[in-house]
């Protein structure tokens, strides 16, 4: 199977030149089957989704694809290619300061009035309806006759293509960080099939990322249309796989994600053949136990937590040296949290502000079960 | 009339040196009459509101002070100090992008409830109660056993102090810009106290910045006891005051704005002297109708517009020059809008990504009658 | 006379993106007449350049060109593309903090072997042999089995252009500033030509600007073939232009200083008709003159001192507020000068750490006479 | 032996905040025994400097201090404070780009002028009218009627300190490193000390450094009047330690290396105790050996070369994925070097700019035999 190429115009740089994203294409042979799209390095640091991406890419090759799959690697090229000293500033808009990730167009679309409207139709021409709906409205967005700013031009053009797919997966990655997924809460069940042994169960609610801005409607949909009694399964999903640390690429590691994506994948009759997810423990946290500890003085920070391993309460989490107190008890102190955790990510930085996020620990860390 | 001098402590640099912010007290004569909270800089480029503040402070030493006067200049020591090139980066924390200006906590207070539990009080303790309760809110947040960000230590700081006033002012610069005034709705008589020609008309409701967040909550209040048939005027004012251009110290016009200020703090009985707000003509625009322009292509801008001075629809609000284009018809190019509207501010830099935000305009725009 | 369009390759973002500048060709009808190299915006936020190059363009096409000519505009997109909050970041490498026009290469060319070695060959062969010898240098560079610097790249591919050339001009603009010209000693007659009122007389060696790179190696040239007792005049021209204040366009005033190139290409003989240069007093001052006046305390900056015009001793440059410390003398500030001096540049931010460079200015002016 | 804490202020921040160092003395109870000043966090981002001190004054609390010994954490207090995005951008002034570390005063001492004058003194007086006429000259940089710059003012108050001992250690880390010491070709058995493998030889000249600030002159002055006949070692000693990787701080690796400080100042007579350097390979490199890797095209970066391991002829020192290349030889490229080398350190990021330095790489690599 062989992988055609194009590219996305996402804007224009103040020389002129376009801001493009590379788009590989594998045509799946049944119509039937589930389309997928996979974007990564929305964050210019969090280079490794690339890596995946070749790696599944290189895999696709030697399978039987049955469904469309669109990958757009290097999905943000103003936030990659934006270095500030020896790391990539790729967070934020260096103008505006307004997370790449947070750019997502919100539908607040009202299902009660459209459903009335479409509700005589099949399970099919409505899916097909509502996504037109969908990707019509962010192209509406993209022609706003004031202008949109640009990270909104990059994320709803973006989004407009991911509209297209039945399964969407944003590649990211922490800053010092283990591999982690954000999954949907109805949709967990999928948490078993990518090689990812931690999972956040997200509300199906918008807050502003890609997954919840593509599933958000679909759900609101399928929970409006139950309301009336009729039942559908959402139609479509989106997820979020945190590939571990970023600045960091490994080709070896890549290929271990690409293999997890393709399971899932096979799960969902993308690909003909069988693939089975790798075996491991997984476990889950839901979103209001995701704690983020932030720096309760400032000074120079030694992570003692590893993260992805579970830390007992009282361990100390960092210590902080302020040699600028030598001599007194404040010149070398540890920090531990009262309760159980696990900690998932922490700062890039070993010296910090007051108030820096320093971890983000999953408490209340529960199993999930094979099923 | 003597100030006193403090200075209040917002937070701690890596290095352990504590980030503080001078407060400069006149002590009222009358506990009777309105206190006041002033802070400038919060943005650290927007330097011009502590320029108004030793003006204002060397006016009210001749002047009979009856309410309390706290001012906070220099309120974001770790923004203002935080350059980048020839220019202070100070719109957002460096390491996460979050707008300093919209880090103030929302209370979401459950105005019913609270009006429930204390409404035999008289106003005078109701209003009392209410202020303890903010503030408290306040000291809370502070002291989250999970920390807060920097951006939130520094601003639910400011808003400890300000939740103490009657009347908070809060000063701010645009990037290139005319002075304006952002007034909540229900408060827009004031309007035409202060020497600003121009003012935004803002709902009753929390969008992030100091003055929401101080008025918002009292608003509520005054509506909620209004729907159970107690009538009262909202207790506590709140404005920003955006005072011309960023990176710029011009003192003659500072003494004009503290002039402004001195006469809207004589209206309100804070100073026992009589000042008179200038003559001017004073416009008013519904947040609404506030537009942002952004640039439709990426180039080279010359700003034709001047803000402050109306533009009719169809004249040039930029050229774009793209020189890489010489020789066809995009090389140099006017762009207009389709409606007449009020330049307010342009962007400070003269090369553009497409989508940059160019020009905030106003529309529709009215005559603030006097009364 | 019509212009043709390519372009140079400089080098390759993360992205893998083509970093290129755009070329602009008057091909020349006679081939004895000199030829002309200039670009623009090497410095990132130094964009007036380009509305130059605009305006001649548009000139030029009314002329008859002798010499070719060869304009690159928007010359260092990496840096022009670099912002930093509302501003351009792009006067160093954000990588590095190497000032790209500090990159260019220094021969360091043996003079007196080369010239032993080729002493044989009429002028014309011995200035095309170290022409192409300084060519060819600066390719090796680029092929450097170690490879070069991203900046280093940039610079000598534009070197190695303007080797080709006769005469150099690099357009360039200060911060907060008015019009000079940088101008080698040895052609001093030539500061007379240009629309520009004040000139730096710099010595003939490099620093490390363009201007410098290109004419250095000749005047060496020159200077030891005369002590060999062969006398000609140095055979290369090169000025850096310094037209106003970064992050400006206006096509009104480039037209003036396309006017002012103009004037000088028709004096060279560059343009078949006649153009006088403006009427206008010009003045001078060695390097060792230009003065930087560095902030001797931190605080909030009043720029009084009017660029371009002429400041008496004990006249304040610059008033400093220093709120924090209202009530003592230290509070607002005069700081003067104890020469006579002509306030060339100031810094473009109102609030500066100890040691900013507030201003340059030229000291011992002298008037430059027409010949 | 107790320390005593004092701090020196070295700028001022707009804020007007003073920028201020920490400094620890121990007192030493030999006078005639050498003096010592180690700074560290020079650049922003290298902290672990701060650890070693850390342990090295606990260690010394154990110990009988014969000389006195000056101990400057946290060195560039504004570097430090410096962040952008996750990291600290500590390597240049955020406002120039100039490197912090090249901002040491360079003497050029007419040694030549100053021995005539001087050489009826004995050595010790000698040395005493050196040492003093190099921290006079110091302080006169520092009261420059122009002022001077913010990181000139850093640097030279912490030269004019350094000036003071007779034993300089600056101590900074590489981006991603392995431990690495620059030691002076004169003093190229100090090298065997240190708890440092890898050690490069640098020549006994200026290039910016504090090391070189401060021995510079000194050997100069030691090879002059060897040229008169006057025999005596260079009085004073300065080295660089590279002491791993930046944005890391690790108490137990500090420990190891304030052993090592403390074998070298054992070995010196600055304690009383006779501490053993720990037994290792010591290996050296001569600076013109010392070789900069440059991305020859861009791309994302996978390092394969461990620093502090040797590396053989053409094994790969990074892949380069360049998924925008898929499907052509480009998209996944081994880079190599075609001699055995040393890779010493490499760039922090995973993604780069064509022209980024890569590795710095040791060849020409030869053993440091024990005396």
């Amino acid at each position: 199977m062989k992988v055609t190429q194009s590219s996305l115009r996402v804007g224009e740089l103040a020389t002129g030149q376009a801001l493009t994203v590379p788009l590989y294409t594998f045509s799946g042979s049944e119509s039937s089957a589930p389309s997928v799209y996979i974007q990564a390095n929305v964050h210019g640091a969090e280079v490794q989704g690339n890596a995946v991406i070749y790696q599944l890419m290189t895999l696709l090759e030697s399978y039987q694809v049955l469904g469309d799959i669109v990958l757009a690697p290097l999905a943000n090229p103003l936030g990659i290619n934006q270095k500030s000293g020896e790391f990539t500033l790729g967070r934020f808009d260096p103008i505006t300061g307004v997370n790449w990730n947070r750019e997502y167009f919100d539908h607040q679309v009202d299902v009660k009035a459209w459903y009335t409207e479409h509700q005589h139709l099949t399970n099919d021409e409505l899916f097909q309806a509502y996504r037109l709906m969908l990707i019509e409205a962010c192209q509406a967005r993209l022609t706003n006759p004031f202008g949109i700013t640009t990270g909104h031009r990059l994320a709803v053009n973006l989004q407009s293509m991911a509209h297209q797919a039945d399964i969407v997966l944003d590649l990211h990655t922490g800053p010092k960080s283990c591999k982690h997924l954000y999954c949907p809460e109805y949709d967990i069940d999928a948490a078993r099939l990518f090689s990812i042994p931690y999972t956040l169960v997200i509300p199906n609610s918008f807050g502003g990322a890609m997954d919840e801005a593509i599933f958000c409607p679909w759900w609101q949909l399928t929970e409006y249309a139950t309301g009336q009694g009729r039942e559908f399964l959402v139609p479509v999903s989106a997820f979020t796989l945190e590939l571990a640390s970023q600045e960091r690429i490994d080709l070896a590691d890549a290929l271990e994600d690409a293999k997890g994506i393709l399971a899932y994948l096979s799960h969902r009759g993308v690909i003909a053949e069988k693939v089975n997810p790798a075996s491991m423990e997984r476990f889950g946290c839901y979103l209001k136990d995701y704690k983020k500890f932030h720096a309760p003085k400032a000074g120079l920070i030694e992570y003692c937590a590893s993260v992805g391993e579970p830390l007992k309460a009282g361990k100390p989490l960092v210590n902080i040296l302020r040699i600028d107190l030598y001599g007194t008890e404040q010149a070398y102190q540890a920090i531990s949290l009262p309760m159980d955790c696990l900690p998932i990510l922490h700062f890039a930085s070993a010296s910090v502000h007051q108030g820096t996020e320093l971890y983000k620990v999953m408490t209340n860390v529960f199993s999930l079960q094979s099923s």
